[in-house]
């Protein structure tokens, strides 16, 4: 990242203000601006430490920048995209956080002049909290980021987007926009809907007197930030619906053994369910 | 429980020698019996000692003894009743540690010559963990206890389950054996069955490479012990089927909301689930 002087993180929410302070406390030394439409927001991400100034004038600050974060919520993007194509310079990476990868690069490729400079990141850390001052610059660390470019994708923006995530000490996967859709439709947005979906059953049929740590910890996605989460499942909505489809699938056929009383079957299915679990559990990093 | 010379544990696995642990830690002087078919087990439950003694007997024992606790699988409950039956006397109160209820009552009452001094108990704790080397004495401390007395319940046979799970310090609620299984339907029988069909999906679709924390979190119940679950499932089959065809519905609610794309609505029922289960927690002592 030494060609990086200034970089720009266009919104200053908890996931950009960490990445802002993460770089400060790698002791990266390149100048970092935060671009808002929120001076509040700006002040107060200036007065966390993760940026060293804010600004409002995106135009500008992207002209003096040779990297560029796209942390705004999903329903951003195409107007993000808009404001940037006619700033766009050839010395200027662009990266972004965003939760789906399908919808952004369409908006990439629809509004930037050069969408070779664009490769798509999501970094998989976050939290319950918002705002710039919840920003913790030990956010990614350790976890993982998916970077998804494209065969048109221009290294230079590849190798500076790896050398990013790295510097926040995340480990680094490569897929398609597709696949990553895919993949995070079914182990990321589908648990989120079915704690959602456990709330709603209990709102119906009761049951909260006996509630206990299972319930609290199976529902705990349903305490996400519902704008934000509306967001990824409408900018996902293919692939969370095929998932959601097969987890139906899946509880017709439960329901079916619990109607034919089949115990067998039904300690088979729980046994793998469980087996699959630990042997996930053994390889993942967690 | 001054009444109480000797208690019974039938069953010393992770429960039931967390009882006799528990009541060890808190000073209860009686002697307690464990019985078992398992030398083995019993061994193990002395040797960390839940008990004072273990037994193969259990007609002598139970004849010897003023308190009867039952904490086998749910599986076990028709034969420990059939094998109780022609033991009780006048001052033997029953209770149980199962987890549901209308099934153990019904066993109770098929079994029993006088089903009055059985009072259905359901002390809220457990661990993924088994066996009697799991015991802890603190597992029941600041957990709620579902009892579900019938108005024929002998009033003796109640305040001494009351006094039992007082002495390990849980809190007390009492519901009807039917309420009981609706209600863990709803907020843990479901939630099991939930984290396993996400397993069982993720399993047919992939998504491993990018699951995390959420993922790992959502699906922990899925970790629980096949056999014990499935028995659990089947002895509270019709209320866990009606929960999961609620399920099904909300789901599918969930689906339409999706494919109509509409925002507003996606986003009221994310923050109606939000503010339930913050309305929840905040009563909740968890």
């Amino acid at each position: 990242m030494e060609h990086v002087k200034q970089l720009a993180i266009i919104g200053t929410g908890l996931l950009g203000a960490s990445v802002g302070l993460g770089l400060k406390q790698a002791g990266v030394c390149c100048r970092i601006v935060g671009i808002g439409r929120s001076q509040a927001t700006l002040d107060r991400a200036a007065a966390v430490g993760s940026i060293d100034a804010g600004s409002t004038d995106l135009a500008q600050t992207i002209r003096d920048s040779q990297l560029v974060i796209i942390a705004v919520p999903l329903s951003g993007f195409e107007s993000v995209f808009r404001e940037l194509a006619p700033c766009q310079h050839d010395e200027l990476v662009i990266t972004d956080v965003g939760s789906t990868k399908v919808s952004v690069q369409a908006a990439a490729d629809r509004w930037l002049a050069n969408p070779a400079m664009f490769v798509g990141s999501h970094p998989m850390a976050g939290s319950e909290q918002q705002g710039p001052d919840a920003a913790d610059g030990n956010l990614f660390q350790g976890k993982p980021c998916i970077l998804t470019p494209l065969p048109t994708t221009d290294p230079r923006a590849l190798r500076t987007a790896e050398a990013l995530w790295t510097t926040l000490g995340m480990s680094l996967l490569q897929m398609t926009p597709e696949q990553h859709d895919q993949q995070v439709a079914v182990t990321s947005h589908l648990p989120h809907a079915a704690a959602v979906l456990l709330i709603q059953t209990a709102a119906a049929l009761g049951g909260w007197d006996v509630a206990s740590t299972g319930f609290r910890d199976t529902t705990r996605l349903a305490a996400s930030n519902p704008p934000m989460r509306a967001d990824i499942m409408l900018a996902n909505r293919e692939a969370l619906t095929k998932a959601l489809g097969e987890y139906r699938d899946q509880l017709d056929q439960l329901t079916a053994l619990l109607e034919a009383g089949d115990a067998a079957a039904i300690v088979k299915l729980l046994e793998a369910a469980k087996a699959t679990r630990a042997d996930w559990l053994t390889q993942a990093n967690l």
